[in-house]
């Protein structure tokens, strides 16, 4: 099944020798290969009776996707490992399948390999090979005190959609579509490659991602919350399920942005809104106020996923 | 929990960028990487109560390393996204870390990032990237008449031990470690990788993975059943089960071998035993008689892995 599916589309340039042997090979111009893996279990990540299969396969790419073009590298492969119970309808591998296809061809990139194997309920494992083109990576730990901190996408909105799909809400199909097909936006972060000093994709949560680039720097950082990009909707969907909207815009998952900081001298890149500054310290204040707390998401059930 | 484990070792000098940003990055040398990924499953492609915890990281890892090599490649990297029931002990995440870090430093590859994420049982999702030095790959696709069919390896070892676990039988205990600790010959196959017109691993069943040569190479695989070598446990743990030997050996799965094609006037490299010869046709024929059947074989439970 997922070997017709995969197997029939057009590989980019990179691939230079695609699905149908013992391994595919891609090439990496610079000499270095950047990678990340991401796992998707059905009923953690993803409900069948929420996404299509087309929507899974392109949220799976988009997260595993986000991670290294947040280390400002071009994705150029994914490979998927695939799982699915015997039951599993050939239109269900199909959709996933196309839906990974589209979303690596809107990136240029290939589907040079994987696995199908039987399990209990459906798991996509994706993996990323992305090149960073000759330029050194954007790390996260290169906010220095002084900096700008910025983000670019919408937040909130991902988390706003997934409580109006629990509470069976009524309208809003903006804010569900942001929880069922993510659109990070990758040209902005390549728009911040060359510039920023540090840089993260923002899945966990906002609060939650920001102290990782914190940690990582040995800074603090202030934000400002009304300065967070949303959407109008956020605040109406808020009223309706009578929540606070700034749980969902400081602590929602799933949000599928990025979040960078610049230095002083720079101009910030298209796409990107200036929430805060880097200073003096350790953690993540808002308005003032440390947020002692993760602040962080995981996925509609308990736990979530967690990078090595 | 994988974070502790799987971030401690040291890693090798291919990686440039370990675990903890949001991406690893690693050095491809030549400016290609080769890469393969396998889901194996609790329940489908390893028991709990069969093998430690650090059998089954060992084996992910071998299972997917033997992809890369059989092109040629050395294993320079590993992701890692494994799926665990909450319930898990940390012992059992910290023992599967441990054997596949075993496995990798075996290699002289590094474990360079991940995934965990809970799951209804344990899944093991395995992406290694390979370097080939500058040399061409050997492909499935290179076997040519008149080249002479070698393997590397000792073939139905670990399918007699799956059936001596099945049966509860006992002794043999080299031919159950053979079923839970896969020790493919890398060297043999890196021994090759210079002279070999074509190559791959032995996993799905000899038969099964030497029909993918041929279709590949659009040939015919000739081989003679008493040359492939074989443990002398074999003949006796089939007595005691009462089956024919030869369908381990040839239809036997996870070998974790190699088969290869040479040309009539180069020198074996040592490691190999010549089965047969490439002759025109199609298919396989075992002591003269095609085998018309897939003799492939698929882990212990109905269905197994597909490569895409």
């Amino acid at each position: 099944m997922i070997a017709r599916s995969l197997v029939g589309r057009i590989q980019p340039v990179t691939t230079e020798l695609g699905p149908g042997d013992d391994a595919a090979i891609v090439t990496s111009g610079d000499g270095r290969v950047v990678v990340s893996s991401d796992m998707l279990v059905e009923g953690r990540h993803f409900r069948m009776d929420w996404s299509s299969p087309r929507d899974i396969g392109r949220k799976a790419v988009a997260q595993n996707a986000a991670d290294v073009v947040s280390m400002g590298a071009r994705p150029t492969a994914f490979t998927v490992s695939l799982g699915c119970p015997p039951s599993t309808p050939v239109d269900v591998v199909d959709g996933i399948s196309a839906g990974i296809w589209d979303a690596a061809t809107d990136l240029g990139a290939g589907v040079v390999g994987g696995d199908l194997v039987q399990s209990p309920v459906i798991v996509v494992s994706v993996t990323v090979l992305g090149d960073l083109g000759g330029r050194p990576a954007v790390l996260r730990s290169g906010a220095k005190v002084g900096d700008r901190i910025a983000v670019a996408g919408l937040f909130g909105c991902s988390a706003a959609g997934l409580a109006l799909l629990l509470d069976e809400a009524e309208g809003f199909p903006d804010l569900l579509a942001s929880h069922r097909i993510p659109n990070p936006p990758y040209e902005s972060a390549w728009a911040a490659a060359g510039s920023a000093h540090s840089m993260t994709d923002v899945s966990d949560g906002l609060i939650a991602d920001l102290r990782h680039l914190a940690e990582a720097s040995d800074v603090r950082f202030d934000i400002f919350s009304a300065t967070v990009p949303t959407s109008p909707d956020v605040a109406s969907a808020s009223e309706v399920l009578d929540v606070d909207p700034l749980e969902w815009i400081l602590s929602g998952g799933e949000d599928h942005g990025f979040a960078a900081t610049f230095g002083p001298e720079v101009e910030i890149p298209s796409g990107w809104t200036v929430i805060g500054e880097v200073v003096g310290g350790s953690g993540v204040t808002v308005d003032g106020s440390l947020r002692e707390s993760g602040g962080g998401w995981h996925s509609f059930s308990t736990t979530g996923t967690t990078a090595v």
